[in-house]
């Protein structure tokens, strides 16, 4: 037992009311929506990286966290940073976490060394998980930090590096079949390129794939049953990112054949790199079948950078929800804060507090748009917006039996002159102002 | 014979060091180039909707120009605008122009009207093109400017649009077949959303889907030779465009099974709006299969929006045509100038010299790109850095055979510790600045 | 009395549990909010030219919308549309308008011919205004969309042109003074460049500061009370806007010693434009002194362009309230809905759903704002964290008579090594969000 | 002398013909271009921060560099560094070079130790100085890195934090006067905020004018004769920096009646962040009389945060140096390259060779720039577009004497209506292209 959160109370729901600021205001993990507790609707997860590994360091400045588990290069430290984090997760209460390899263990001389480092400090997390009930969400292997993979991991330019990168993967997807894991993901931060005069788009594409076609049969040779996640992002650290957005890994599990074992992460500051509101990033995942979990930190609208802040907004959260509950809520994905404190904050209680101020965005945003989705007056709106199509000539002129002279002949039949509809957006804004 | 651009000469090439305004200093259409003439390789094209139809208005302003083939609502003056086109064409001897059918002639009041003044003129264009040469690089029909087509053409909630918008590419592709074009263009401006609350993404995908099945139905049946394309733009008029960039047409295109039958268009302006560089998205289509032409006009880089300007910056254009002739040059495709002059170029000469600058930044950057592949210090020190994968242990590690415990194996056994190699990019920088 | 809103009934207000589209559910005109009716807060208006001579255009499409004063050419339809201006004013109750001479009629021949429409339409706003109780926010010249001031009004390069703008301002701000016009605003949209290649920055800000300095003597010379209003926007339509944001605009009024007769009107839109919060640019121009009024109306954070949305965000709104109530709130200013519906929101229904759901989310925005002003915890916070300022020793620090060398002699003798202390951030954002 | 740079020779000018990749192709520092030397045009500076402090990490990655100086935390290594950026100086003959303090030393354990350390490392510096005959074109304090900065320097809201930087500018102050520095510089990495919540902009301006009245102060007080410059970033790392461009700053300076004592260093990067182009930023500054010198590095234009990399785009860098040409050239200023060599870029040729190359694209776009400027085409247009205003008419339209009412009446009086004369942008931008 750390002394890291003293004094900071176990979190519990006292409703908006309270002036406790170590109190959920919304968040009730057992209030029933839509038929279903919030908690399990909403599956927040912790992400150890930020909140325990990230020293506070930008492009500009280093560390200005003081933690007692720095320096974080020994094992024993690991330990302490793991006691940390888990009462962390007692005192939220959130039911699930995340994890990189290199968060929760110091790299080891080999890679033996590595792997046997994650093995101890895995045993370690199940006892604890045990103890304290907290999930693993998903793991993930941090293949961008190490300067081996400056150039990429199964991207690089050295088959060694893509050897290397397999073998780290490996051993994240054990650990996370090990602690129970319900998905495991690929966030390919270096699979990209810094200049496009020293790279070959076509190799690197085939290498993403071969190393992702090898992820998914060793998934299926395990027995892993979790999903396995792609997060896209644009750019940043690389200038052009593989994964770009979801559009982009769609085409890309088309072309390799991978679109039905692999789905995507979709984090909302990714999605604003890429040009796209968040709604939109989940709205096309679930169109295209590939929808999985979110990471819920969202970007500062006036920075060019992802800036990986806790969600503040519930009228934007709750158009993410809404898309969500539409596609049928989480199956193994989860709500994950991506999200780091601002490196300006720097006590305890600043780590607490971002937590649970997320969590009760993410609980109003919930349920403003269950309530939207339950009163129904937008889907119907909707629906009466594309009803012509459901009739039995909207269903045949969409057919590729009628081809481009059947349109001809039928607007020259009719003398069809077809009369603009109002799209109603103000209408359908003022509509979601009701609920958020 | 109008007199519109009475006083102007016809542009001859005259070298670098000439003082003539009105003269190429760079393109030589019969200089030969890595093996073929300039004019073959760069296959310009002017496009008739910015030089003639547009009339000069922004969002806060309305007409500046001032032509004798306004108002642009008779057929009498539709033949004016031709008459000057071809003069222009004449001018600069460019071999292609590209067309809108609402760029020709003015809407009629039904389809019938519309079609029957699209055939008349371009009769009137089949004389004109005869005499001067000129040719047809693409054909297009303008689904977005009318206000039938406000919430889109193939997209549109109404199925009534669709066939409407069916209709008109029937007629223009009848059209672009008549006069030998060599392609035929889909550019869906409002193929997208404002919003995505009043929005179906899925109903919405298949409509566009099935559109243009029929077109790819329709030029078969019809026997057009040319190539079908599509040009991916992320936004603007609309909030989303469904054709992003060239990664989201490629999984449409595997989506609905039409990657063999439609390549892509790619335009300068619209691949920066979508965050990437020119040269990325012509390298992607490239690897990917569906390269087939270029708009080449840029964007402001301090502007969020596309102004279709005319290039200037030959360090830029060069990369762009270095990854043309990577992938081979054009077949059917070319260089459009999807450009407009700025509303206060309201000259008849400024509309020339627009393009005689911009032939000439195009000639001296494919001159520049043609010297860089041919030199191949680029492409030697492109392979070298992948040479490790042509060993036969490297496509040992790529295949599917080679699993995540073989790499691990191969890790721990040989006890990789892989070294980072210089990306060398400033080395590269500074080699393609000896070409440009 | 047209018939165009026939219909639409009289907006009331009618509480948040309403489920009539056409009622108000936060806007109260006569709540008391901080010892002030939320009209008076709020002093809303409506601007004449995107509700009611905007006809649906964009820069690829034309007109959507169908309006019985269209074509907008006549004085009689100048006065239809006037007629359905204050109809919807009526129904809408809110205090204010604004025009430009644009808006209000057609251009004339001649300056005279323009001056005496002008004239002749603002006789008849004056007779409804009598009749409605509207009122005019403030008055301003339409300087852009002529082509005569293609390349700028004050700025152009021809006297000329600098001449005919500065008459038509006269017009504008008699008629504005005539109407009892609360501010008169300028907004130079076309005050900048296209290409700096053919630019004289000197000169041209030369020619803006006279031209202002103009407005300033004839504000004083007719005795008209309200403010002179420069509305900042960094660029759309030129490439470079001079009233780039509100600090250079503070800058540019400080060089001409100008800077205590001109405050500013800020944008949300041109805000986010120029890279800045919307509350940024409020808290700022307070700061300087400089505030005046604003434009509340959103850009799209996904389009790079002007977008001019209504408002529907409630927490963002908030954040613009609670720096303009911390400054005192309006004085001559108010909230001026600069803003469109989109093209598709053809039904006069539309136009006043906007402007309801507009107000609707302000009025939430304020109250919040002010609730979070009284409780007092954030400026309590802000204080405490700049304590140390207000300590003798603080404020020897700043004095000019405590040079470097003081500070190194202070630092060495008390061995300072100052501690960080936690921003806060997100305890703050948790704090914002208990009100929105 | 180390061995770092072992191998690699001397670079000198051996004409654009070379094939050696270690020579200058345009850069021959005693070519006379337009009467000066162009060594004393372009006065090269190197930064030490990039080139010899930073280690190749960036928001994802740690160090990726393998100097013989690291771990950067002894003298010995300070000085076996300097020792290397020494050779590094006579190898490429670049007469400058810049330091912030953190770059030189190791932070000592107080203030007292970190200043005695920066006396010993200037000493050291003194002495290769005088050896080689690099100069010093500005010295400068680091104030951002350490976590006491973490809220900002002058601008904390710690009055402590305040006087330590103040002792920390004075030392360097002093180093940079030691060393016959020509100028000192203030970048205001931290001078901004994170949040408006926590943020007294009044104050933390004040705080802001008052040390750099201080620097003022002191500079007269020693006799510093070099120039005092800002240098303006409009963001990262923080969310907004109050040096926001150079209208912000000019804004500022004369606010604080510092306008006649403080100059400007330009950043292409930072240009481009807040908006502009890195000419407007120039032209700006000389057109207000606050132009000092320059950082010429440029931003990816794809990326939204500061890249930092060399340059290597000759169009683009000379209409930066033909501003500067048309100013007058650079006093005190010179040409810093504050750019960093991509973090892949890791051997020690890269470094040296990022410098020949921008040094060339300076070199190039300077000699065009004087061509253009000794050819006087551009600037004849210029003139002649505003040559109305040279007129006694244009003068007295002018004058504050002639008020909107003789503007009225002069319009009237002449029935003036102005037409607009083509802005001839593509023909001003064919002709730069003549040049480059
Ligand atoms: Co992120
Ligand atoms: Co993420
Ligand atoms: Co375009
Ligand atoms: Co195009
Ligand atoms: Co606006
Ligand atoms: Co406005
Ligand atoms: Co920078
Ligand atoms: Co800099």
């Amino acid at each position: 037992m750390t002394d890291f959160f003293a004094g900071i109370p176990k979190i519990a729901y006292e409703g908006p009311e309270t002036d406790n600021e170590f109190a959920f205001r919304h968040y009730n993990p057992d209030e029933i929506v839509a038929g279903r507790r919030l908690e399990d609707h909403l599956r927040f997860a912790v992400a150890y990286w930020h909140s325990f590994a990230w020293e506070g360091g930008d492009p500009f400045g280093g560390r200005t966290f003081d933690r007692p588990w720095y320096p974080q290069d020994t094992m024993e430290n690991a330990r302490l940073k793991a006691d940390a984090a888990f009462e962390m997760f007692a005192l939220l209460g959130q039911p699930f976490f995340c994890f990189h390899d290199a968060d929760v263990r110091p790299e080891g001389a080999t890679l033996a060394e590595s792997v046997a480092r994650l093995d101890e400090i895995t045993d370690y997390f199940a006892e604890k998980m045990e103890e304290t009930g907290t999930r693993l969400l998903w793991g993930t292997a941090n293949l961008f930090t190490h300067r081996r993979y400056m150039a990429g991991a199964a991207t690089n330019p050295d088959p060694e590096v893509f050897a290397y990168a397999g073998a780290t993967i490996k051993a994240c997807m054990d650990a996370t079949m090990k602690l129970g894991g319900e998905n495991y993901v690929l966030w390919g931060g270096r699979e990209g390129y810094v200049t496009l005069l020293n790279t070959d788009l076509s190799r690197e594409a085939d290498q993403m794939a071969a190393m992702l076609a090898k992820v998914v049969d060793y998934k299926h040779k395990i027995g892993f049953k979790g999903t396995i996640l792609v997060e896209p992002k644009p750019q940043e650290p690389s200038k052009h990112q593989y994964d770009y957005d979801v559009a982009t890994v769609y085409g890309f599990l088309k072309r390799y054949g991978l679109e039905n074992e692999v789905k995507v992460n979709i984090e909302q500051g990714h999605a604003i790199l890429a040009g796209h509101s968040f709604e939109h990033e989940i709205a096309l995942a679930a169109s295209l079948g590939i929808f999985g979990s979110i990471d819920m930190n969202r970007n500062d609208y006036q920075s060019g950078w992802d800036t990986d802040q806790f969600p503040n907004n519930v009228p934007e959260v709750t158009l993410a929800y809404y898309e969500i509950l539409k596609a049928g809520g989480f199956t193994t994905g989860g709500t994950n804060f991506d999200a780091k404190i601002r490196r300006q904050s720097i006590d305890p209680a600043d780590l607490i507090l971002a937590h649970v101020g997320a969590m009760d965005v993410c609980a109003r945003a919930l349920k403003a748009a269950a309530a939207m989705l339950e009163d129904g007056t937008l889907e119907r709106l909707r629906a009466e917006r594309y009803a012509g199509w459901d009739t039995e000539e909207g269903r045949r002129l969409l057919s590729r039996e009628t081809g481009l002279e059947a349109l001809d002949a039928l607007v020259r039949e009719r003398g069809l002159d077809p009369q603009p509809r109002s799209g109603r957006q103000e209408r359908l804004e003022n509509l979601v102002n009701r609920f958020v």
